[in-house]
């Protein structure tokens, strides 16, 4: 018996995308067959916006769902893409005839489901573009130390909490009227400037599960964990916080290639099991770190955001900031777990 | 070593209001000498509204100052209430010249100092007035089983997750212009008509302790624990999402004298450690047990707003609604972690 309140898989995804839509009815309004969320306003003629993904990362990507980001979210089963069938039906659902924009995480299960969607909506005359969030340095093959071979096949980096920042600025774009492609080529410029690491100090436990995932030792970390449950790179000390949020933020910096006068958008994730002190204690530790870097931080971002259930841990994600970008992150948005 | 980011008290509570500040420039701001947050846009001549307690129940209090809520936040050191200098300074620096309302949470130390900072108010020529929320039913002598002598001196019920709809509605009806008393009454039926009960699957961890403040058998909860580490009124059987559920909401239920017709506030609050996903399944369930019972929800909110540390556990609140209260719990609100 594990310490959850799930106890099963059964009904979990949809009596909790229920109780979002209980919390939040001005907001969402639930299909239930296939599932999906769509936003409870719908706009004429915009560009619309879907993403989707396995459950288990709430508020990812339901709680995105509404004025200024998402028009849908499709949940599949924990830790599992949904089917193309479920996303086609939320294509169709909420095509405005301008056209969507398709928000993908980089897993193998999530590029083949949606890639299939986007052809089936082709039939129904609906054109879409793909935007890919591969943000996660933790599977960088030329940043992390394994031994590889043909890196022809490789899956390539992982997608986590950068989906947020895509799903924001490309929601403002198409709030404002730009059309698919636009939106599109905005979302690509975002994902490439945006890159991610984490560390877990306890692994997720499956609902109905025996036992966590996998085993940390009491005095280590495990870091570049990802959110499915999967180990990380490796292990290090615990150490202070200034010193692990320190060995997240660097190879993010040295990737994005951030120095002198650069500004960021700067992300403190919680993994799901991580109380909000915490959380303001590493943001404060991110700023600190970025200061003696002489990057700023133009916007900062803290909480749960991109979540592997009810894992204990921290990722860090930095976004090139650049003045387009800054407005369309600073332009109104009305989620159930993003408002502003 | 504990399995959390903070590994000592040092610093923590300031550097994460820092963090706090980082994230929400606009909307507060942060006093070091002594430590306090307060909104960033202030209002002439509103009456002012001033909070805080213990940290570790992050974002309370420091995360609901802003436009429509708390004008300061005074936070104390983990589980420790502030000072009554601390919250006299608070109360300084927002009194707009229309005096200034306290809400406190019951108990012991945070009543006597901010007692004392209102008497040391008058004396700067400053109106103040308190509200005490009181809402946990596990520590109601009269709804719970304990061998009582005189109840002469016992604290009464401890204040939990209500005390967020009283910030939420005195502060919408301070921003409105209601004067002083008007406010503080208003505060005081909000109080009078919320009741809560919580339960655990794990305790609080303290920061930089060796191991949780108490174990809990792995097929139980703890019923009816507090937000401060301590053991709740027994276990019980873990049992299905619905049962825990039911069994948490039902003595509250009774206690607000709840039936066909009658009209709530439903929160569902995460204590700390409980992901999204298991706090909308509790909303669900939530939503499910009042409607059995003809009771139904006119508005709800899920979240971790009133946490323990990195306590694994779900606290119901309920408040009795109606109109006028609905007005001014759905008028906007700006704050870190409240925001419509």
């Amino acid at each position: 018996m594990t310490r959850q309140l799930a106890s099963s898989l059964d009904d979990l995804v949809a009596h909790s995308v229920n109780g979002l839509q209980t919390a939040h009815p001005g907001l969402v309004s639930v299909y239930t067959d296939p599932p999906f969320v769509v936003r409870a306003n719908r706009v004429e003629a915009k560009t619309a916006i879907v993403s989707g993904g396995g459950s288990g990362h709430e508020p990812l990507h339901t709680g995105f769902v509404g004025a200024g980001m998402l028009d849908a979210a499709v949940p599949g089963p924990v830790f599992t893409s949904p089917s193309a069938a479920q996303i086609l039906a939320a294509i169709r659902a909420v095509d405005a005839g301008s056209g969507v924009l398709l928000i993908v995480k980089n897993y193998t299960g999530d590029v083949l489901n949606f890639s299939i969607a986007a052809e089936l909506a082709a039939d129904y005359g609906i054109a879409t573009e793909t935007v890919l969030v591969d943000d996660d340095l933790a599977t960088d093959i030329e940043a992390t130390d394994v031994e590889s071979g043909s890196d022809e096949h490789r899956p390539g980096r992982r997608g986590t909490a950068a989906v947020v920042v895509v799903e924001k600025i490309c929601g403002a774009a198409a709030e404002a009227g730009q059309p698919l492609t636009e939106v599109a080529a905005l979302g690509r410029r975002v994902a490439a400037g945006s890159r991610s690491m984490a560390a877990a100090f306890t692994a997720c436990t499956h609902p109905g599960g025996e036992a966590p995932a996998f085993a940390i030792a009491d005095d280590e970390v495990e870091f570049g964990v990802g959110i499915h449950g999967e180990r990380g790179t490796g292990t290090r000390p615990r150490g202070t916080a200034a010193e692990l949020i320190a060995a997240l933020t660097e190879p993010i910096i040295a990737a994005l290639n951030l120095g002198h006068g650069d500004q960021v958008i700067a992300i403190v994730n919680g993994l799901g099991g991580t109380p909000a002190l915490e959380l303001a204690l590493a943001q404060h530790e991110l700023t600190r770190c970025l200061a003696a870097r002489d990057v700023s931080v133009a916007r900062a971002l803290t909480g749960s955001f991109v979540t592997s259930l009810d894992m204990r841990g921290v990722s860090i994600t930095l976004v090139r900031a650049e003045a387009q970008l800054l407005r369309l992150w600073d332009a109104p948005v009305r989620t159930p777990a993003l408002t502003w």
